[in-house]
């Protein structure tokens, strides 16, 4: 057992995704599409007698975080801090999930590799109900295609190649338990249309198109984001709703455009990574 | 079609590695471990009518870079640029290979996937005879560990979660075609007991412990790698020889520690990476 240890995990915004459960949680999850941010959670890990989770130097219960440290063996105070909004479709609670498990492995010399730590924090998230394909995309980085379902040994990643501005602009949140809790079938017919649409043309106009035609077909879009949307379309730019969030994403200064005082951060290539490992 | 695009591959220094044949090449490879190096390639591609690929300046024929031109069906001038030795085991051919998919891609629109480009790549290595997992490593970035071999389809990748710094000093170039292309079955058994090692304890000691044990049992160390090796064991470090070619790499301040006036710099987390996507 050794001092403390750091990660970073990019958030991670879903385009258009399925709901594909199985009995075991590591081949539960979901196939789609999304972008690795910049705009990240950084996750600090060190041994103490009772674990405690910060967020943002709050106080806060994450399931998945507490599972992720129990299937480690470990209590530890857990540190987290992050530009982005929770509840949002930044996948915040997968980030931190990751990014314990990552730093708790340093913290802790655990030895375990990194498709070993993405496989715990995916299950995490999966029984903890928080998300489905966040933990995997924010372990590949960049622009993220989830073409099978799961925790690396049962899953397949491809990625756009591409790196590009990311804006965004969040209004509100929405629960995922509620969404993927429910009857997901529009949703994956929705979501498997989506992705073979980018499947057939990898690039981030297509990308952008085919959430844009998912968040309507899930039924998932609500009014205000509709209405952002057709904003950034009608300046001449092209944008989509973050799953599962109230949350609109542009490539470019799309939202700025449209005269959004919108954020600003750009396709983060690496996945989650550890920062301070030895020597 | 549209101007010139860029990309960025990180070097690869393979540790320990099998040699697995099959009769596709995208089922070819290796099984192995590695490092993928900031220090890398970037290589720069445009449209023109007769391909052209020039290295730091000089105009060279890589068989690999032309393949992957004729897979993507144009020609182009590719500008390639490293600090990194040719054939001392930096998988500098890989790197050009991959970063010329992945640039092409971008310049001529082909909408092609990561993978796809990857699988791209890794076959013009397989077949032009330079290389079997450094294309593999290098798409990956960290520390990559080939599980299973041959293009995404088919293979299995994993990593040691860790970051460092790292040092190398390059005595002299090996040929890869002449130990690839020879009998390889005691190079593979050692590579397999190589990589079981890591698989149990994937930590950057044991991977450098793993490598120079496989560099002795595939009768692959020089008397000259040796020394240095030595020499720094005998300063308190740890060091080992990258395969192939006659480099020595140590993590930390190993070889400067040792005296030796070595190149310095750091695991790379992200895989190669398009530079300059839209918009």
């Amino acid at each position: 057992m050794s001092e403390q240890a750091r990660a970073f995990v990019p958030g991670h915004v879903t385009g258009f995704f399925t709901v594909d459960r199985a009995d075991d949680p590591t081949e539960t999850g979901s196939r789609g599409g999304g972008l690795a941010l910049s705009d990240g959670v950084s996750v600090t890990v060190e041994p103490a007698a009772e674990t405690a989770v910060t967020l943002d130097g709050e106080r806060v219960e994450m399931a998945a975080v507490e599972r992720v440290l129990e299937a480690l063996r470990v209590s530890a105070r857990v540190t987290a801090e992050t530009p982005l909004p929770l509840g949002a479709g930044f996948g915040v609670s997968g980030a931190t999930a990751l990014g314990t498990a990552l730093a708790a492995n340093a913290a802790f010399d655990r030895a375990l590799s990194y498709n070993e730590l993405v496989t715990i924090a995916h299950g995490a998230e999966v029984q903890a109900g928080t998300g489905l394909g966040d933990v995997v995309g924010q372990a590949r980085g960049g622009v993220p295609l989830r073409l099978e379902p799961g925790a690396p040994r049962h899953n397949y990643v491809d990625a756009i190649p591409a790196r590009a501005r990311v804006e965004y602009h969040t209004l509100g949140e929405l629960s995922t338990a509620d969404v993927v809790g429910g009857d997901t079938a529009t949703l994956t017919r929705a979501g498997e249309r989506a992705l073979s649409m980018v499947v057939e043309d990898p690039t981030l106009d297509t990308f952008t198109r085919a959430s844009r035609q998912f968040s309507r077909e899930a039924e998932l879009l609500t009014e205000d984001v509709g209405r952002v949307v057709r904003d950034v379309t009608g300046a001449g730019g092209d944008a989509a709703m973050a799953m599962l969030g109230e949350t609109v994403f542009s490539f470019g200064t799309g939202l700025t455009d449209a005269g959004y005082d919108a954020s600003v951060c750009e396709v983060y290539p690496p996945g989650a990574t550890v920062e301070n490992g030895p020597p």
